[in-house]
């Protein structure tokens, strides 16, 4: 917890600094607000029992939630973060952060903007937070979903196969362009023709240059969705400049993600992993956050279908968390788990009155103090303690017999003078 | 959520000024884990869905996890916070802070230690809180489970109905003596003489000289429990007295708290309402905080019994958040949702640029800053997003064409001096 709090601050310190606001919805939803969002993952909801009322299922993302309170309350404008917890009936991975309740961090823009001013920010606060977290050198993959579409259709796949061939090609962070084809060959029905022509693409990823080229592709530039797809991202670029990160930024267009809402610029931050001989590539280790543009989800949500246009992120902190753990562990770094500035102690007996009159001063003027809960400890207990929990300061009560001013065997005594050691 | 961060704040640093770590635990436990802990109440708790895998329930509060989790990590001795969730399947009272999903604030003690010090020191930190959070006088009722077991034992009572005569004790801050007493002899089975002689004791409350005079009480003082809780308490006004908090303590022989797992002292906070007529007693509005000692309950959790003797407090937050709530609107008092320092703004058109650039230096400079997502916003509109967001600061940026060094209708221009209007 102690590490999570430090995780959360950087997050939280950056989320406001964007001028966001928090929200907070129940853990539970109605069923019937989970059904048909998640595809293929929907059976990972976790459902209450019938105890008679309404039919609950506890929350799988916060996204949906967040789309379905901006249709409860009408609101077409919000700049929201929301750090909480989500559940899923999934196989847990411990040591890669993978639990079946889990923190999702997410912070999102609702409402109806010029292109890509929005977008832009969400990058720039994933490039923030990585940053400030010091875990590492990172990329942020970028691409839109409507450059896949595109890209599907003058490649001759059906529509009715664009989301499963999204499935597929989302695999190529993990698995070989050949196994990938494989898969969409012999399992999903392409052509192996139609199959090497999406390969010529999604094998490419880029700068701005890239997205130039793509502009200037003759089949490409002439289907209408990936046409406007390139002239955003070429615009997302611009915008990318002036915040001064289009160096972390690669447009990649085998970068597909799961999710089913997404209907604009996608993006996935990964972690690189320092190449081992010089001249290789980073490796990417593994998702830290990602997102999107998703513009028909509240419109799901409300009655007469009114659409609230919505972009956003999400850190995926439980990584993160076991990330910071294992960097700590290797570096035998001890986090404290109490931010104690003094421990009020006593050097001899009979002085638990005096002891809980000092630290009940110290609690009133602010200090974060604590004693021993014993009638008479010993000295040597009480530093301990300290040295165990990290206190930086005791204040020891006790006096000094006459004769023997600083002598050992001192007697038990009326209390003295404090001492202050740090 | 403005309004619950401020409270939560006020909480947490007590917390932690009393030296306490923060612990999580999962939102559900195994169902089995909740059996038997609440009495009548567990028909309040949630069931989730037998979906395969273990019979989960949510947790219905943060005491029994706690107790769960003590056990299984075999841990002795802990001082820790806890702020989430919990789950009764109750009736809502909106006005009253009362949901089916609450978030509770808890603060254990767990360990052997000498006498009524943890105690003394929760009753502080309840004190503490709930005088930071300035929401009107209060004051805190004490009493001791062994007392009434004690006080029911010579009354004679039989060992069988100790806790539902508890129950029916525990009434006397809603409804009359004669009711309760009606209920103890007509639905309980007590004679009214019993009744009559648990009228005597419960009907009174005070400070110390209250103990000191049941002490002499010839037949109480003669019971071993309640001798044990008189003399606890007697040793918890000192240490009161030396935490400075004696005067808001009332040992109230009619305060029983619902839960089962209560073994020892037992306190509950409520608020006062000034007296419409002087000379009057303040009314109790309702309980705001409440805890006490549960030395049993971990045992429950041990394979081999191992006791862990535990004493903590919860704050009643929902109902804190409503009296603030209600507070800052009778004060037509506007609570900012955001903490955004600067808007970047721009007085002509054709200035995304640099509205871009310098917003983005602000956020790299830890500054919070936004600006609005338009190519071209009218400046009236980003004032009037100033205004109704409380932001202190604009920074305005554009340029005065050379002839009319200040004057309207000035022509689009290149950016010129950065403008900043507080």
């Amino acid at each position: 917890m102690a590490i999570r709090e430090k995780v959360f601050d950087v997050i939280i310190s950056c989320f406001k600094r964007h001028g966001a606001e928090v929200i907070d919805t129940p853990v539970f939803e109605l069923k019937e607000t989970l059904t048909g969002k998640y595809g293929e993952d929907s059976k990972l909801i976790y459902d209450l029992k019938d105890q008679g009322g309404e039919l609950l299922s506890l929350r799988y993302d916060l996204t949906v939630p967040f789309a379905r309170y901006l249709a409860m309350n009408k609101l077409t404008n919000i700049k929201r973060y929301h750090i909480a917890k989500v559940y899923r009936r999934d196989n847990p991975a411990m040591t890669r952060g993978r639990y079946r309740e889990f923190y999702q961090c997410d912070f999102d823009i609702a409402g109806q903007f010029d292109p890509m001013i929005p977008d832009a920010e969400c990058l720039k606060i994933m490039c923030e937070i990585l940053s400030s977290l010091q875990i590492g050198d990172f990329l942020v993959k970028v691409n839109d979903r409507r450059i896949l579409d595109g890209m599907f259709a003058i490649c001759g796949v059906p529509d009715s196969k664009f989301r499963t061939i999204c499935s597929s090609v989302d695999k190529l962070d993990k698995v070989s362009w050949e196994e990938v084809k494989n898969e969409m060959v012999g399992e999903k029905g392409l052509t192996p023709e139609v199959a090497d022509h999406i390969g010529d693409y999604v094998q490419q990823h880029g700068g701005v240059s890239l997205v130039e080229q793509l502009l200037q592709d003759p089949k490409l530039s002439q289907n209408k969705q990936a046409l406007e797809g390139l002239e955003d991202l070429k615009l997302l670029f611009e915008y990318l400049t002036l915040f001064g990160i289009a160096d972390k930024i690669s447009f990649d267009l085998s970068l597909a993600r799961g999710l089913d809402y997404y209907t604009g610029v996608i993006y996935e931050a990964v972690l690189l992993q320092t190449p081992v001989r010089p001249g290789e590539e980073p490796l990417g280790v593994g998702s830290v956050a990602a997102g999107g543009r998703y513009d028909g989800l509240v419109g799901m949500f409300d009655p007469k279908g009114r659409k609230v246009p919505c972009v956003g992120l999400s850190i995926g902190v439980e990584r993160i968390f076991s990330i910071v753990e294992q960097r700590l562990e290797a570096l035998e770094e001890k986090v404290r788990t109490t931010e104690t500035q003094v421990l009020v102690a006593s050097a001899q007996k009979r002085l638990l009155e005096e002891r809980l009159k000092l630290v009940s001063e110290l609690w009133d003027a602010g200090i974060k103090a604590e004693l021993l809960y014993k009638k008479n400890p010993k000295l040597l207990n009480q530093l301990q303690y300290c040295e165990e929990a990290g206190i930086p300061l005791v204040a020891i009560i006790g006096g000094c017999p006459k004769r023997r001013p600083c002598g050992r065997n001192q007697k038990e005594n009326k209390p003295g003078p404090l001492h202050l050691l740090s």
